[in-house]
């Protein structure tokens, strides 16, 4: 019953669903029991009793803990559900990366095997979420969900993702194709904002207006909201960060490894990761990932050292 | 008095504005004679008459001649306007690279020079079009335009380019930066559409929906009309061509050597050059430049290979 | 007492040391027991009474076993030295990773201050070598040292390091610096023969004759005899492997990752390893890695085929 | 008659040939004339006069003046041969350009069609020359040849090439072929040379000893001369200039021209030519093109700036 889970809990009940909560404090599920929603008292009361079942924690230690650890954990309760009962469908919300989904996903899986459940009905979907607490409340989350297609049918349902979200893809039958397909869309923002430094630094060095360059660009079929928001940020030189240099070169780094694994070539996608880590070479590890565009000047300017020494 | 000519002419007319138009072939300017216009028998008759100028020819070779070559030529009027005229404002509006557009404006600037007028008002600029016949139709063109501030101020008025098209950006100080620009935006366009490209080659090896990737790209920040044009031609291997390999590639070598001349670094494009060159060696230079995914694949798919054969 | 490491010893009996050997199976002491050395029981029997002590072990799992598992381990004997004995120096020959290195130079530092050594004195070595059985035999070996410079002081003796080998550095001050230079080499030995497979590629297509071109390299100050061979290879397209693409390619991946721990960017090597993988997708994994020149072709020639099939 | 020009005519004559010598000022000519050569008093005497001719000039502009321009050039000279005369071969030993090369071998072909030469005898030879002076006198020069074999046989003798030089390829059918063969040249030495900068910087950062680094090197099978001389450049951080940066940045910029008129990717050259326009960018275009190594360093050491300064 976090920031993000309250309100998605919320938008449950209100969808007219029979809800039951549960949380490690329990002072924080009391909004929801105002709601109308039951209260249990672990994560094995909840998939004991519930069908469709959403978690939603902090990070993948949590997400791995709720799930699997000791006799209270989300999957002694599927474990324990009779082979009568209808099949469980547990979704997983936590953003965690690929190896966490997997795990979680196997020890769901392990727990059917063992009550007895008909593997191919419900089941493990991770389905991390793209949005911020507005949209939960709003029920205008995007749901990158990774598993099978009856994990994925069983959780699309008015009662269910479809009452928190308004956009949500099934990207592979693996729980951890979720989190590859977020590499995937880090890679393209990564090199989408590595090409728009390199094309702001060559219209500055060609004396262009670079603002002019900007807003064509964005009027062009071409034009979206990050390039507008980040080429913004490259004229102005103030690189508050939003996402980090580090993280953006990390997610690259990722996705590089991830390409030489598959064996194909990923070229540009390495010659952007060199520019991000040169961008860190430059003290700008922390600075947001925009200032991938100092890495195209020959030295930082004088008057924005201080700014980025702060800043990393 | 082209297809796109013919149609701004008119444009103008309806604006209120008075209008005398020249065409090689008399024939064309029948239409807008019945608009109300009047017809001129050269360029020179029609800079020597009028205050505000529109070119709009087929190719560099044109412009340069209609502008530039012989006793009919535009500059030929405007070195013969008295000195108590008011300042000509000479705007052409066709496509043609940096060294043509200079030309022509050096040519203009000597004419003005030769008859005496004020240098600071008026004088040439070079507007080049983003759009088709429709948007001259509609009065929704984009100019990307380069040259003096005077000039463009002269431009963008009511009866000028405001009433051809809704959007227009000074890109810099010279003829040339309307096409260096022009090139910006190819240079942005050939790594986003190589970056795509390596996004989709990845999700395909990694077993991901590549369909459900580009719609969950086409729903971020980072969506554009082009990623998802492009990317459901990757998908369906489908390389009809709209704007081919060839011609990417010949753009992102001229930003290259546009860098090399700038002394800036441009490592992403030189990259993404390079596939857009592999493409070529796979006999996809004439397929559309999305073909650029089919370097990533270990060979040309044999069912592919007839029609990209056709296509080359 | 393996084939590089029975040559070694007897390197250092002849040179006029008193030498004790110990060798997993005894059988294979007796010809060193013919020539004069010693035979232990033990690693541990060897660390007690000897005060320099050369390992040279099959693989980093040997290595470790050897030096630190259990009761008649490398360490063991180390901890028992009496704090009146001489100090020890360990140096490790055999071919293992950073990690390993530092693993097996704490565990001896660890055993050295247990026996309240000098722990200015001695110490350990990481030496691993460059070369065959036949440099062994002729004392012609090259070392790549990484560790203390009293380590490395200790072993470069007459009787020691210098009775085996003709060439020998200190890298570094880390035991995990002797990999790390490999490493380096490693880099240097991929960036070349891609260039090289570059410059034969554009040679080719430029009509020059290549047999030609490589000659002239050969006689240039920049001839060397790892270009020579490997360009003789791309020339007769024969990849026969001698060190294969998928080995060199991970090589280029540790560095890779090394160069982006460092923050130091590596856009040469970067572009590198994406031909490497490349020739990996195009079946050339197990082929010698010269076949990197593979990877500028548009397709694998039809009569190669069967033999890559073969070499993968 | 110049330095180079003085030796080779020396060293033909002493070969026992009878040589006619031209210079444009006569003065030049008075050693050669006491070893025993004939003074010709323009180009076209020589080549009226003599079966096998060789030039060596100053630059492009030169080799194509004395080859071609006025009715005292070389190529009037061979138009007026009689037909019985036996075939001419023209070998142009300057150091051009393929452009020029090509121009002139089509001057000298024309020229000999207009003479009723067999075309198939003799002809044009583009051989320039790898040594210095020295090597003149002692006939150690290294010729790369580009045109047809029966030119390149006609000066291959005792006589000929064989007197001047200890080494000669022909490297293709073309003039053109030498002045490419040496871009492919300049393309490794650029790519080996990033190469190396990359390696020595990734060394510095893992804190390697990297004069021990580059010594194991230059004593493994990729040793070679120029890695040990520029490795010890960028050591020393002395960067007085032997060949510069804007030079070896300029060669390979028009390698990677070469490769996209060709039609093959080039991604190695393509990163390395990025990091020495990067070393452009860092104000060091007049430094030894071994200062790449700055293109890997955050900024510019503080006390080499002002040498730098004075480079650039």
């Amino acid at each position: 019953m976090g920031i993000m889970g309250a309100q998605m809990a919320a938008r449950l009940v209100r969808s007219g669903a029979q809800v039951t909560v549960w949380n490690r404090s329990l002072a924080k599920t009391e909004p929801l029991k105002a709601l109308g929603a039951l209260v249990a008292s672990t994560p094995r009361e909840v998939t004991t009793s519930c069908d469709l079942v959403f978690a939603m924690l902090a990070d993948p230690q949590a997400a791995m803990k709720v799930a699997t650890e000791g006799p209270d954990a989300a999957v002694a309760g599927i474990a324990a559900r009779p082979p009568t009962a209808a099949p469980i469908t547990y979704v997983d919300c936590s953003t965690v990366d690929a190896a966490t989904g997997e795990f979680v996903g196997n020890a769901v899986r392990a727990a059917m095997v063992a009550g007895a459940a008909d593997p191919d009905k419900g089941g493990f979907l991770a389905a991390p979420v793209s949005g911020g607490w507005r949209d939960c409340r709003d029920g205008t989350l995007l749901f990158l969900c990774g598993g099978s297609r009856a994990a994925y049918d069983a959780a699309c349902v008015p009662h269910g993702l479809d009452a928190m979200g308004h956009k949500r893809w099934l990207l592979g039958p693996n729980p951890g194709d979720a989190a590859r397909a977020k590499l995937m869309l880090q890679v393209m923002m990564g090199n989408m904002v590595g090409s728009l430094a390199e094309m702001m630094a060559l219209s500055k060095a060609s004396g262009l207006d670079e603002r002019a360059v900007l807003d064509v660009l964005s009027n062009s079929a071409m034009g979206n909201p990050l390039c507008t928001a980040k080429g913004k940020l490259m004229m102005e030189m103030k690189y508050e960060p939003n996402f980090q240099v580090y993280l953006q070169q990390k997610d690259l780094r990722l996705a590089l490894q991830l390409a030489d694994d598959l064996g194909v070539p990923a070229p540009i996608s390495a010659a952007a990761n060199a520019q991000y880590v040169r961008a860190r070479q430059m003290c700008l590890a922390n600075a947001d990932f925009a200032a991938v565009r100092m890495a195209y000047e020959a030295e930082v300017p004088p008057d924005k050292e201080s700014e980025t020494g702060e800043l990393n």
